[in-house]
């Protein structure tokens, strides 16, 4: 398939309007559409939240009759069910356009090229596949909890030039600069959940909360604390403030009488959460990405799971020393071909820090 | 003082040629001369190597008859006195010249104002101090020796993101990638010595040689070895190739029957050396620079002592887990206030690894 710069620039338009919509989707994937009569974009639009009209609804809309024989830029393949809304297919259909290029097929069971059938059963070319891979790491945790029955993972952890995430006390406020911690709202925000294990609320007592700064919409994450024993329902601000908690427990945990708060039991063995029957909880909750935010110990336990998609680490210009707390705890490594590799996606200056997203070598989104 | 556009474009092209012989200068400054006749530059030079022309020189000779009335725009002070080559205050006043901006004041006990002095006594307008934080960072090892009386010290480090340097075992081939190796070899280049201690002899066998990969002169780096009890003397790769080797040793230290190598004893104070002595005798010995390529132990133990003036990281992206050795040894920090904080002067990408140039705060060059 050879797609043209108009293509591609339609495309990248379609992928940056879905962006918009990152902290309001969910459980939803972000999509994006863009109709286009010749060279002339004549509508744009996208999803904005569930249960709302989808991205080629608004397009639709705002094309009118230049629909009629348009090209429809869609970054992920149009729904062909009735769930919130009426099928999209239908309506690309009844619009007239002539043409549907897709960034991938929407892997989602109720869809999963039922879409592309329906378009092209109606007589319209369809192709997809133009910048998948930008599509992709758009929805990563959608795709994820669709594919792999598992949201996304990220761990989010900062750290020292010489790879200290806390001091030997335990106190890691704080490592990284102002910058820092406010670019980590905009990943918290984008997050279906934020995970902490019960050592951190103990320890830091976060709020776990999104403070953006600005009065941008977003859907608050809901915080999960992995707490074998219910030692911290009592207590901490994670309770506080405007968002849901959700406890998860070793099934042996006695839940304290009258508590309100949402608790789940998970499977333990050896004395440790299953992380992976965990994660498989969360899916089933509708939850695309976490964001671990937590100590040594459970952010080493992902990464030796294997369980771990993301790092996002903050450097911060520091030296702890060899005393303090490592990166991750439980990292068995005897010799350098055991080591663990990582792919750079992203690297930048925020403040005085370093920001790096880091991937294991072989995940791909 | 206020300078013009065209000063400012003459002194970056001035520091431009005198940074052509940072591989061949020293124990001399780097220096570099731009003769201005209005706005047209008519000679340029810089200082190559020790007993060789000044940067005046070179540039004089280019500019002929039409440094009458010019601008010298020099990155050091002129010298006055009559070292390997005649003064060259006394060519810029015998070829004319009716301006001289220098970046900086030459600290040179033998210089020192002299310099400006005798321009200003033939009547010629002098100034100083345009850029001259850049002159400053461009002889940031010859200007160390001199002030301060002793060499510039950086220490060079491949680390994992965890702040891992090797292994358990003391293995650290290779943590970072190939690029960043080869990057290495420029910063060996203008180094006047390479450091190292005897643990790091024994573990990796460097040769601590300069190897560019093209066919750029350089004067090859004094190698140093702590080796207190002159226990690696008679083996390692560091005796091999085609640059001198130097052993320090402690007082009590019996040097082998016969050994042919240059060796030198340093106080020991509590079984280890004294790095401030080890660092006023490389500055007696002509060396500007110092890089530092050696084990945890060694780096922490000048990180330590207050000596470091620049840490040359490599971090690559990978993890080696909390069994291996960490970046520094000997850094005893028990609380966040403690921390060490560092100012990062440069970062960029190396290959897949990130390179890091930082200098612990209030270090200036």
């Amino acid at each position: 398939m050879s797609y043209s710069t108009i293509d591609h620039l339609m495309m990248a338009r379609a992928l940056r309007l879905a962006q918009r919509a990152a902290f309001t989707t969910r459980p939803n994937p972000m999509v994006g559409c863009v109709i286009v009569q010749g060279e002339d974009l004549v509508g744009e639009g996208w999803h904005q939240k569930k249960g709302g009209p989808h991205a080629e609804v608004f397009a639709l809309q705002a094309a009118g009759d230049r629909a009629k024989g348009a090209t429809a830029y869609v970054t992920l393949e149009p729904c062909a069910h009735t769930g919130s809304t009426g099928p999209c297919a239908d309506a690309l259909i009844a619009a007239g356009v002539s043409r549907v290029v897709a960034a991938m097929r929407d892997p989602f069971p109720q869809v999963d090229g039922a879409g592309f059938d329906k378009l092209r059963a109606a007589g319209i070319a369809v192709e997809s596949g133009l910048m998948e891979a930008q599509a992709r790491e758009l929805n990563r945790g959608f795709l994820s909890r669709i594919e792999r029955g598992r949201p996304w993972l990220r761990v989010k952890l900062a750290s020292s030039l010489d790879g200290r995430s806390a001091m030997a006390s335990g106190d890691s406020k704080w490592i990284s600069g102002e910058a820092s911690r406010r670019d980590v709202q905009q990943w918290r925000a984008r997050s279906g959940a934020l995970l902490t294990g019960a050592g951190t609320v103990l320890a830091d007592d976060p709020q776990l909360t999104v403070r953006l700064g600005d009065d941008s919409a977003f859907l608050p994450p809901l915080r999960v604390v992995l707490d074998p024993g219910l030692a911290t329902v009592a207590r901490g601000r994670v309770r506080e403030g405007d968002a849901p908690t959700l406890y998860l427990h070793a099934p042996e945990a006695k839940p304290p009488r009258g508590l309100q708060a949402d608790h789940v039991a998970v499977p333990v063995n050896k004395g440790r959460f299953d992380l992976d029957a965990v994660l498989r909880l969360l899916a089933t909750r509708g939850i695309n990405e976490v964001q671990v935010e937590a100590g040594a110990t459970l952010a080493g336990a992902f990464l030796a799971a294997g369980l771990v998609d993301e790092l996002l680490l903050y450097i911060a210009p520091v030296l702890l020393g060899e005393r303090a707390r490592p990166l991750f705890d439980g990292l068995h490594i005897d010799a350098m071909t055991e080591r663990l590799r990582l792919r750079t996606v992203d690297s930048r200056s925020i403040g005085g820090d370093m920001r790096l997203l880091l991937r294991p070598e072989g995940t791909t989104a």
